[in-house]
């Protein structure tokens, strides 16, 4: 078998393990309400996001390496399972879990691929870079335009105080300020205003931060 | 408001209308055999193998251009549905439905972006260029990867012959022909054998083309 024949093989084997990451269920509720949506819709959805929006990150952006990040920043769950944002419980050994499922998942690939998307996968993770600053932001901002959609579903669902979302957001005016008010004027404040999203703060007339 | 963030509402609102694909399901099951897939996943599915298997096209792609064509190949279905790629009635009329669903999808963007997702999509549906022809090669493989994971369901379910699948891929190779050699190894020929795709070529012997 040649070189490049070997290497098909290969990617043909991690596309298709890549299948299971369709049956990963998240928190969030698809925006007509009727079912929650899996990690592959997750990405698709913020990739097509960040390529429209990558004009309002705060740094210019490589898009293609941020799409790229975007496409697999969730494949380490088809081993370690999802982690819902707001559930500490799980978030305690998630790192180690998701460490090891990378070394498998990406282990399937040719050694250089692997290695060029485990290394995305943990620039992601770090959060340092503006790609993964930007790709933070898509992966917060999603959800929480569905979850509006959805009438608040999810977080009423969880119960969730408008701290904790601003604890899980706390970076993500660093991928893009303009993108991160947005989300405040449009999601965050009408949920608080509806009631979908608990307030918890001690002076309600605080601006949020 | 500032033409920014006036851009950025026309973002969103296309964002929005486009978590509506996850609703439109198609004829491949997924590898487990379980269910069936749907646009969203198929393109997440599509636009990480694109990336991963660029390398094989026959000509150099743009890779960012290949994903962002592969992301939004299916938008139009939103409007007018999936047409299955053996449904011949349901063939006539898609051009019109597609082309009608186009407009009033890529036109809830700002102007110049959604001219450029829609003559993408123009591009991919004429399956002219590198690009097209690679895309075009990425929606019929990752399709015929599933269905013989899942012990061939799709082409059963419908009684497909092995002309069809012949047929619908006749330019496949255009893209990569080292990925349709591989397709007609590993799916083809082992479906012909194990009676999941009916034979009905004159002589059994021939050489696939």
């Amino acid at each position: 078998m040649s070189i490049e024949d070997e290497r098909l093989k290969q990617q043909f084997a991690f596309a298709l393990e890549a299948d299971k990451e369709k049956q990963i269920f998240r928190q969030t509720w698809l925006s007509d309400g009727e079912r929650k949506e899996n990690d592959a819709e997750h990405a698709w959805h913020m990739a097509l996001m960040a390529i429209l929006m990558a004009e309002h990150a705060n740094e210019k952006i490589d898009i293609l390496k941020t799409v790229t990040m975007i496409l697999i920043h969730d494949i380490v769950e088809i081993d370690a399972g999802d982690t819902y944002a707001y559930d500490e419980e799980g978030k305690r050994n998630q790192k180690e879990r998701e460490a090891e499922a990378a070394r498998r998942l990406y282990g399937l690939l040719p050694e250089d691929q692997g290695q060029y998307l485990k290394s995305l996968f943990e620039e992601f993770e770090e959060g340092k870079t503006p790609e993964a600053r930007f790709a933070h932001t898509m992966d917060n901002i999603q959800p929480m335009m569905l979850n509006v959609a959805a009438d608040g579903k999810a977080w009423t669902e969880h119960k969730i105080k408008v701290s904790q979302v601003l604890k899980r957001n706390e970076h993500t005016g660093e991928g893009s300020e303009r993108i991160w008010e947005y989300a405040k004027e449009n999601y965050i404040l009408p949920s608080l205003e509806d009631g979908c999203l608990a307030d918890d703060r001690k002076d309600k007339n605080q601006e949020l931060p």
